[in-house]
């Protein structure tokens, strides 16, 4: 097994799409720079209004953990959170 | 809008596995050798027996289409059709 990949899958709520791609243009450009366990991690948007996913990959099960422990995390993901529609899902893919 | 992402489904038969995978780690280094247009090109397992995600990024449109048309995609690509279930699945998705 070679690194880590995770989709995650964030609803946001309709009033509040600007704010939540506001937020996560501080925060992509923050998990790049500040974590050296992270080769990927990009927004997208999806075919369904409001429905975006955010597509990472890390080395291994540490880097993920280094990562929501971060203070950029913690604190931008705060302000996400308010911007959300439901509970995120996430899909953990082992590298092959 | 910034860049293209892919999540590729692929269904693997069960007996194909590990040529499916071989064939993928040749052709995985010669996307990223040979892409400039490509900045991220990585196989996951996922919690289905079988089931594969390629999760891709790309600058634009016309970087997707010369990964499609490259050389290397078009020798390996055919290597890997004999090994799946069923169609690939392709989700594309617009970068923000």
């Amino acid at each position: 097994m070679s690194g880590i990949g995770i989709i995650a899958t964030l609803r946001v709520q309709p009033d509040k799409k600007a704010e939540f791609e506001a937020v996560f243009a501080e925060l992509a450009p923050a998990v790049r720079a500040n974590e050296p366990g992270n080769s990927f991690y990009k927004l997208f948007r999806t075919a369904e209004a409001g429905v975006y996913k955010v597509l990472e990959c890390y080395d291994d099960e540490a880097a993920v953990a280094a990562h929501r422990a971060s203070d950029h995390f913690r604190t931008l993901g705060a302000k996400l959170g308010p911007c959300l529609a439901g509970a995120p899902e996430i899909e953990s893919l082992p590298g092959v």
